[in-house]
C-alpha cells in the first residue's frame, strides 16, 4: 500500500486502502454501503485500493473449492467488479494474455477474444503449466465469472509501459471476456492469423497435387474469368461509380478500371503461366555425399505470402495466379476503393480452386484495420510484397519483420559517355524519362562526360529533354554551364516530366555519383567503347545495369520472367525484376540406407556432382503423391514392415541413383 | 510558461519564470545575483525556466550580425550555460540532431561527435536548408560557442518520448559538441557506420580484381597465418590463461583454444576455398529480350556482412576467408574473451590483403557496446549472420532490421515407420542424439509407428537411447506406454542427453506433428518403403529432410559445400545449411545497341533462352577491369568517340550475341 500511495503520490493524486474479508459480502448492508463508500471515494478523485484483511480473515482453504464467496485477488477484483457495477475489469499478469498453449512455445497463440466453448477445452484449468505461470487457471475462472454476469474482462500484461492505456483505448491487446463474444468473434477470428495458417494448409494441399493438376487449376481460374466477365465488369462499374461520386483523381480512376479485353488479357495470361515450366519440385542441384547417399537441393514454394496492393483490381488476379503456380498460400490486401472488384475477383478465383485445395489458399483480407495485425504475423506469414506507391512500400517496411519484397525508391541514372553514339544517347534518354514518367524504372538523373559540354553534345541532350517537356533542374556543374535552376538534392525520384542533369569527369566518377546518390534499380550507360561499357557493367552494384538500352526495360515482362511479382531493390533473396522464382525457396532431400555421422567417420565423403535429369523432381514427386492419393493406403498396407514388392521396384528405379 | 508549468505541477515539481534581456547582462552585477538566485532555486527543488522579457527588449537585430550578446533562444541557452557553469546544456530539435545534409536524404548520416574541422565544412551556416528545419545553424553555432568555453552541450530530438532522459543516461543519441572531442572522436568514429562504409568499399575494389588476384589473396592469408603461428598461439594462450583464471566453463574453454594443428587445417582450408569455382560474375541465365538485347543474370556479393560469434576465434578466419571468396566486406564481433587471439588473426589477415583492396574490407569491432549501433545500421549492412547459441541469434533477430542468417533453434525430428528396418533406425536414432547432443541438427523428437508398440519396436528404441545414457521424456501416448515422465511440451530442444519420445498414428500423423511443434530445421523418415519415404520428403516442409541416414549430416561441410556461412532456418535467400552462396546476390546486366520500350512498340520481344558458355563471366569482367588497371586509359583515349578498334573486335566475340 506505501508502495501504491508514493506512486499515485507522485501523480498527484490520492489512494485509499480499502480491506476486506470474504464474510464482509454476506452482510447485505455492507455491500450496499460499499458501493456507496467506492462512489464518494471516485467523486472526490480517490483511487480506492481493495485487498483481502488478512490479518482477520478466517477464511482457510485458498482455492476454488471453497465454499467462500471469493478465495484470491482475480476472484476478489471479480466479484467488486460485479457489487460496483464496473464498465470493464483489468486483471493483469505477467504475460500478454491467455495463450492457447504455454506462452513461452512458438506455436501458442494468444486468444484474442476467450470463447467458452471453443477455449475451455484449451486451457485446462488446474494443469497449471498448460495456461502459463502466475495463476492464469484462476484469471480465467475470475474473468469468466465477471463476464458471464455482464462485465466485460480483459487479461492483459502488467509489464508493458503503457500497458493500461493500450486497453483503454481499446487496442488489440490481451485476452477480452465478453458475455456476447461468441456472436460477433467468429468473424473476428477469421482474420489476421487464421487467415494465414489457413492458407499455409492450403498451400500444402496445393503442393500435395500432380503438377498437371496444380496446371488445370490455372485454366479453370481462366475460364472462371471468362464466364464471369459480365458480372465482374458490373462490380468494376460500381467501384469506379463511386470512385467518381467521391472525387477520386482521374489517374486513380484509371488504374481502377478494368478496361475492355483486361479479362481476355489476363485469362491469356493464366494460360501462359499454366504452360510455364513446373517452378515446384525442380532438383537445382545433386550430390552424392557419400556411397548411397545422395543429397538434392529442390526448389519448392515459400509458404505464405501476403500482397498489400493499391487500386487496381487486375493485380490481384495477377498475383494471385502466380501464388497458384508457385504453390503458395496467399493473403491479398487491396485499396478500399476497389472493394467490390476485389471482392468479385476473389470470389470467382477461390471458387475455381477444387475441393482438395480448398478455397482459404486464397485470403482476401476486407476490413481496413487488419493490416497492422497482418504485419504482425512474422511467425506464419514468410514475405510481404507491396504493390503501390513508394509510401506504401516504406511504411510497410518500417513497420514489420516479415521480409519484404518491393523497391522503396527508383532513383534511376543514364549516363551518356564521351564515346556515345549521341543520336542512340538521345533516345534512349527521352524514352527512359518520357515512356511513362511515373515509373519506377524511369530516368531520375542524367550524368553526361565533360567532353560532351565542349562539343555541345551536353546541350543538345538537355535540349531534346527540354523539348519532350521535361523540366530540368542542374546538379553543381551543369546547373551552371546550362543555366538551370540547381537541384536541392542528387536524390530525388520526380516521378514526373523533371529530371536532375550533371556532369562527370569521367566513368569511374560516374559510377561514384550512383554509388552515393542512387537507389542501386536501374542505371544504364550510353557508349559505343565496350571496355567503358563492361567497366560499368561490372562495377555499378545495381540490381539491373543496361548498356545501350532505356531503363524502361527493367521490368519483369519485359525481361521475360512471365508475369512479374514485383521489382526489389533489397539484396537478399531476390533482386531487380521478380518472377515466379521470388516466391520459391529450397529444401535440401538426402536419400540414404542407414548412414551414420559418428563424429565424421561414419561414411567416406565423396562429394561428387550428378547429373540431374529432366523432370526428375517431378517423377519422385508422383511418388510421394501416391500415398495420398490412396489414402494412406500404401503406408498402411504394410505394417508387417514388408514393402509391397510391384510398388517399390517400380519407384526405385525413378528415386535411387 | 502556464503550460510548463501546468506540467511540471502534474509531477508535483514547482517551477518558476525568469525574464531576461540582452541588457541585463552588461551588468556584472546581474550576471553574479544571477547564479545566487538560480542556485537558490534549485536547492528549493525550484526548476527555473528562462524566456527573453520580449516586452522590454530594446536588442532589434534578430541573429548573430547583432553586436548583442544574445539573439535567440539557442544564444541565450548558450550564455546561460557559461554565466551558470552548467554540466551540460541540451538544446532539445525536431530532428535528431545534426546531420551531414537533408535530414530526409537517405545519405545523409547523424553526426554523433561534431568536430569543428571536419564538420564546419559540411554544415553550411546560413544556408539553412542544408542543415534542416528549425534553425538548426543557430543550434550549432550557439552549441559551439559553449562547447568551446567548456560546457558540454547535445543537440537532440524533442520529439521522442524519453529524450531528455536518453540524453542524461549518456546514450548514443543526439549530436555531442565537446572542447575535447577531437582528442578521442577520431576513435570513435572509425566505430560502427564509418566501418561498415569502408567495408563496402573494400568489397567494391575486391570485386574489381580478377579471378587470379582474388585466389592469389586467400593462399597469402594462409601463408601469412603459418608465417605467424607461434605468435597467434601467444595470444590465445593468453586468452586462454585469463579465462581459466576467471572461472571461465570448461566447454567455453575449449571453444576459446586453438588447438594444436588447428592453424595448418585453417590454411589448408583457405586453399581449399582458394582452388574452388570462382562465384563472382557466374552467369547465371542468359535471354535474348529481342534482337540485339541480351539479358544475363549474374552473380555478385550481396556487399557488407556483419558476422557476430562467440568464443572460437577460427571462426574469424573461416569467415573472412569466405568473405574474400564471395567478394564482400565484412564486419566481426567476437566474444571478448577471445579479445586477443581475434586482435592477432585480424591484425595477420588484413596485413596480407593486397594495398589495392585496403585493411578496411574486414574491420574487427572491438568495443563491447557497439553491438546495438550496428545492428540498427540497416541502411549500409546487409545481411547478419551470428554464429553462437540460440539466445544471441533470438537477440539478434528481434532486435534488428538486417536481414538475419541463422536459426533460432533446432527441434529435430526422427519418424520410425513401421516399414522401418529396425536395426538401421536404432543406429540412426543414436546418432542422431547422441554424435553431438549440443548441435542444431540433433535428435529431440522420436516419433515412432504405432505399430511399433505390439512389436516391441518401440520398446526396443527407447531402451537403445537409454542404455547410451539418453533421459527420455514421453508424449500424450509414449508416456503411459513406456512409463515416462511427461514432456512439458512438444517443442523442446534439449541440447543435452535428452530427448522426447511419441507414438503417431502413420505418416501423415507424422509429417503434421513435425509442421505443427517443429523447428523446419531437419526431419528424417527411417522406413524400407519408398512411396512412403518420398511422401515424407516431399511434404514435410522443413530446411532439410532426410530418408535413411543420421540427421547430424545436416552441415555444410558434409553437404560438400566447402566452408560454411550456417544454417538458415528461415525460408528467404537461403535455407539449410548455406555456403558462399549465402553470401552472393545476383545483378541484371542489359546489352543493348539503342533499343527503347516506347509504349511497348520498340521492339520485337523474342525472350529466347540463350546458352552460356564457360567462364564467360570471367572474360567479361577481364575486360572490365582493363579499363581500371590502366587507368581508365581506355575511356580517356577515346575522347573523340572513336573506339580503339583492336579492343574491341576482340572482345565483341566475348560480350555480344
Amino acid at each position: 500500500m506505501a508502495l501504491y500511495d508514493s506512486l499515485f503520490s507522485q501523480l498527484d493524486v490520492a489512494s485509499s486502502q480499502l480491506l476486506v474479508t470474504d464474510n464482509d459480502f454476506k452482510d447485505p448492508e455492507f455491500r450496499q454501503q460499499l458501493s456507496e463508500t467506492v462512489n464518494s471515494l471516485l467523486a472526490l478523485r480517490v483511487v480506492p485500493i481493495f485487498n483481502e484483511n488478512d490479518a482477520i480473515s478466517t477464511r482457510k482453504s485458498p482455492y476454488f473449492d471453497s465454499t467462500g464467496i471469493f478465495w484470491d485477488n482475480d476472484s476478489l477484483a471479480a466479484l467488486l467488479a460485479l457489487e460496483l457495477q464496473a464498465d470493464l475489469l483489468i486483471l493483469l499478469s505477467d504475460v500478454e494474455g491467455l495463450y492457447t498453449g504455454p506462452p513461452s512455445e512458438p506455436k501458442s497463440q494468444l486468444i484474442h477474444t476467450y470463447l467458452k466453448e471453443k477455449h475451455d477445452d484449451m486451457v485446462t484449468f488446474g494443469e497449471k503449466s498448460r495456461v502459463g505461470r502466475g495463476g492464469m487457471t484462476a484469471k480465467v475462472y475470475a474473468a469468466w465469472q465477471a463476464a458471464s454476469a455482464g462485465i466485460p474482462v480483459v487479461i492483459s500484461s502488467g509489464c508493458v509501459a503503457d500497458g493500461l492505456q493500450r486497453v483503454m483505448r481499446g487496442d488489440h491487446v490481451g485476452t477480452l471476456f465478453h458475455r456476447d463474444a461468441h456472436q460477433w468473434v467468429d468473424l473476428k477470428e477469421t482474420g489476421a492469423r487464421n487467415m494465414a495458417v489457413a492458407a499455409r494448409e492450403g498451400s500444402r494441399r496445393l503442393q500435395g497435387l500432380t503438377s498437371e493438376e496444380r496446371k488445370s487449376i490455372l485454366h479453370a481460374v481462366a475460364d472462371a474469368l471468362l464466364a464471369n466477365e459480365a458480372i465482374i465488369k458490373a462490380e468494376n462499374d460500381a467501384d469506379v461509380e463511386l470512385a467518381q461520386m467521391t472525387g477520386v483523381s482521374k489517374a486513380l480512376v484509371g488504374r481502377l478500371t478494368i478496361k475492355p479485353g483486361k479479362i481476355a488479357a489476363l485469362a491469356s495470361s493464366l494460360r501462359t503461366l499454366a504452360d510455364m515450366k513446373e517452378p515446384i519440385g525442380e532438383v537445382l542441384k545433386r550430390t552424392e555425399v557419400a556411397e548411397g547417399l545422395t543429397l538434392e537441393k529442390t526448389s519448392c514454394p515459400l509458404g505464405v505470402v501476403l500482397v498489400v496492393f493499391e487500386s487496381r483490381p487486375d493485380a490481384l488476379v495477377q498475383i494471385a495466379s502466380l501464388a497458384i503456380r508457385s504453390g503458395n498460400g496467399l493473403l491479398l490486401k487491396g485499396g478500399k476503393e476497389a472493394a467490390r472488384s476485389n471482392a468479385i475477383l476473389h470470389k470467382v478465383i477461390t471458387e475455381a480452386l477444387p475441393k482438395s485445395v480448398g478455397p482459404n489458399l486464397i485470403g482476401l483480407v476486407t476490413s481496413r484495420d487488419e493490416i497492422p495485425d497482418l504485419l504482425k504475423l512474422d511467425d506464419v506469414i514468410d514475405l510481404v510484397i507491396p504493390r503501390g506507391s513508394n509510401k506504401l512500400v516504406a511504411q510497410i517496411k518500417a513497420t514489420t519483420k516479415i521480409p519484404v519484397l518491393g523497391h522503396a525508391d527508383g532513383v534511376c541514372h543514364v549516363y551518356v559517355d564521351t564515346a556515345a553514339d549521341l543520336e542512340k544517347a538521345k533516345n534512349i534518354v527521352i524514352d527512359s524519362k518520357v515512356d511513362y514518367p511515373a515509373a519506377c524504372n524511369a530516368l531520375e538523373t542524367l550524368l553526361v562526360h565533360e567532353d560532351l559540354v565542349a562539343t555541345g553534345g551536353l546541350e543538345m541532350l538537355a535540349f531534346a529533354l527540354q523539348s519532350a517537356g521535361v523540366t530540368l533542374y542542374g546538379g553543381a556543374r551543369a546547373s551552371g554551364i546550362l543555366k538551370l535552376p540547381r537541384a536541392s538534392s542528387y536524390h530525388i525520384e520526380y516521378s514526373a516530366l523533371s529530371c536532375t542533369v550533371e556532369v562527370v569527369k569521367d566513368v569511374q566518377e560516374a559510377i561514384d555519383h550512383i554509388h552515393e546518390h542512387g537507389s542501386a534499380h536501374t542505371d544504364c550507360i550510353v557508349t559505343e567503347n565496350h571496355i567503358t561499357a563492361e567497366t560499368f557493367l561490372h562495377h555499378v552494384d545495381s540490381a539491373a545495369v543496361f548498356h545501350n538500352a532505356s531503363t524502361r526495360f527493367s521490368d519483369g515482362a519485359r525481361f521475360g520472367l512471365g508475369a512479374e511479382v514485383g521489382i526489389s531493390t533489397g539484396r537478399i533473396h531476390a533482386r531487380g525484376p521478380v518472377g515466379v522464382e521470388g516466391l520459391l525457396t529450397t529444401r535440401w532431400l538426402l536419400r540414404g540406407s542407414g548412414q551414420l555421422v559418428n563424429g565424421d567417420k561414419g561414411v567416406q565423403y565423396t562429394h561428387k556432382k550428378l547429373p540431374i535429369g529432366e523432370d526428375e523432381g517431378l517423377a519422385a514427386l508422383a511418388t510421394a503423391n501416391q500415398s495420398l492419393e490412396n489414402g494412406n493406403s500404401a503406408v498402411k498396407t504394410t505394417s508387417n514392415g514388408a514393402v509391397p514388392i510391384e510398388i517399390s521396384t517400380e519407384h526405385i528405379s525413378i528415386v535411387l541413383l
